[in-house]
């Protein structure tokens, strides 16, 4: 047991939601003077919780990752890592993690500056890869994921202490209506809704194909979409970026469209917000689900000691306002 | 066994999909003048499958079906009724079937000039209520259903001989999508997809919580969907109608949103178009999933016979343009 658990979650009596007590955008009032992100994308950041950039990648380098996702696939040595998670009973991929130590390609894209320039802005310290991999929802079959908080799960099962921690999802497919999109629920982040109940041991290799613990009631997930004015699902091309902050809340549905959905995912974490033990008392999950021995900052130089990476590119678009649905 | 059945399916052998042998609009060329479509809205309806009409029924006449169904959750004769279907192992109510026969409010809707004149503009002939439920997916953890087409179902289980039939989905919630709408493959019903494989004995006990036996090869649904120009999923506010033909494929996916997604739906079969015995060789499914027993057309007088009934109200205006994702 942790002293001044500042998150307490899985525990066998009831916790209320509660105001996060730390911050959301930690580089400070002048980050925009550091990096990528304009004063305004801080902010909406902060307020909701995610940013969505579309024309991120371009189609060449879109066309790279699903080189390397059909080349895995063909692969027996990829299909049988510990790593390669398959559809029950099949080889078609599902996920394919850590791939920063299997794909040269995503080892470049995770020193790409504008990349680590909006992480530093958003963390305020270097960051390192907590978690990354290449996801495959497969068309007509690809199963979705219920509500969650990502940090809900990293701080009781990997022992991450605080949500200083940014998630990234680039669509390697259009993201439309009817191939599963992630949906998040805007300024959720602000609030950390403790889960009741003891977590299970291994709880991992089952929370990877059906999330149960960890899943807030219906009523409280109903409280914080009539608060944060519903439900959104960014659109977009092939290419765009989707950050959002470790506690917002999202889920997706499943894919029933005739097309597959990929993308890439991966998690950059302070070299300020390093795991400790695992709060929930278990033990820590696998290395490839949670950095824990190679948490290497993934630039050298602080961002006081780097060139800024200036706007440039059709990314630095303001997102789209969120989408609100009549209900 | 049937001869010369013209909608093979549910055999050992594998049948390749083929052009549906008859007509999708039984009215005639000159339907327009006997009913409420306009010829635009009939020509659509053959060409795509289904026409999306908003606002068909007034805010009022929604909150009382959903008074009714709010009363049938806290009624233990309706919830113990076999043709109630609820969530496992609790009291919500998926589905009450029947409801022509259980709820006065929906027998009048039944027997509105509206619906009755449509219906006997596309079947071209009195219809009668093959049909009927009220149907409620909750917040959070509705769960939707693979792509499949009812006529082949209907034809197979029910032994319903043609594609005569149409069915009436109204809304008693805003579609978003979020609450998982219905999602449609336009054109689909120009073509039949024969299912290889034999019906299991009351496959219905099964089907109606997850349909796999007469649901189309992903290659073939693929297939289907990029000649009709993708998928689509029609929104409207509550009160909305949407009308789609017996063998239209049609998927709806999870309700992941905080709000329930209710509507009415049912099905008019033309009374030329009675059912028979199975085509599958089963025994019949019981009266409340396909009326066999009471096929009593709901208009007495043929729609010669009537007074036409002429486009009012705004529920008429053309149906938005089919939304074709970008893939």
């Amino acid at each position: 047991m942790h002293i001044k658990d500042r998150y307490p979650t899985r525990m066998r009596q009831h916790i209320e939601p509660f105001v996060r007590p730390d911050p959301v955008v930690y580089g400070g009032a002048d980050a925009s003077n550091a990096g990528p992100l304009t004063a305004g994308q801080l902010a909406s950041f902060e307020e909701n919780g995610f940013l969505f950039l579309d024309n991120f990648l371009s189609e060449r380098e879109v066309d790279g990752f699903l080189d390397d996702l059909e080349g895995y696939s063909r692969d027996r040595s990829v299909l049988d890592r510990e790593e390669t998670v398959t559809e029950q009973h099949t080889d078609v991929i599902k996920s394919v993690f850590a791939i920063h130590n299997l794909s040269p390609r995503f080892e470049r894209l995770g020193r790409d500056e504008r990349l680590l320039g909006m992480a530093q802005q958003l963390l305020g310290s270097d960051a390192y890869i907590h978690q990354s991999r290449i996801n495959n929802k497969p068309a007509f079959r690809g199963t979705g994921f219920n509500w969650h908080s990502d940090f809900e799960t990293w701080h009781s099962e990997d022992g991450m202490p605080y949500p200083r921690c940014v998630s990234f999802s680039i669509a390697l497919d259009d993201n439309t209506e009817f191939n599963g999109p992630l949906m998040l629920i805007p300024k959720s982040h602000k609030v950390f809704v403790p889960y009741t109940g003891e977590t299970p041991p291994q709880n991992w290799t089952q929370s990877l194909k059906s999330q149960t613990v960890g899943v807030p009631r219906a009523g409280q997930l109903k409280e914080l979409a009539q608060r944060g004015g519903g439900i959104v699902a960014p659109k977009g091309r092939r290419g765009s970026l989707l950050i959002f902050e470790s506690n917002t809340l999202h889920a997706s549905s499943n894919n029933l469209s005739p097309f597959p959905r990929r993308n890439l995912f991966f998690v950059l974490n302070s070299v300020e917000n390093k795991l400790v033990a695992p709060y929930c008392g278990n033990r820590p999950r696998p290395e490839y689900l949670a950095t824990r021995r190679d948490a290497v900052p993934l630039h050298s130089g602080m961002p006081s000691e780097r060139q800024p990476v200036r706007a440039q590119g059709s990314f630095l678009k303001e997102p789209a306002a969120a989408q609100v649905p009549r209900q």
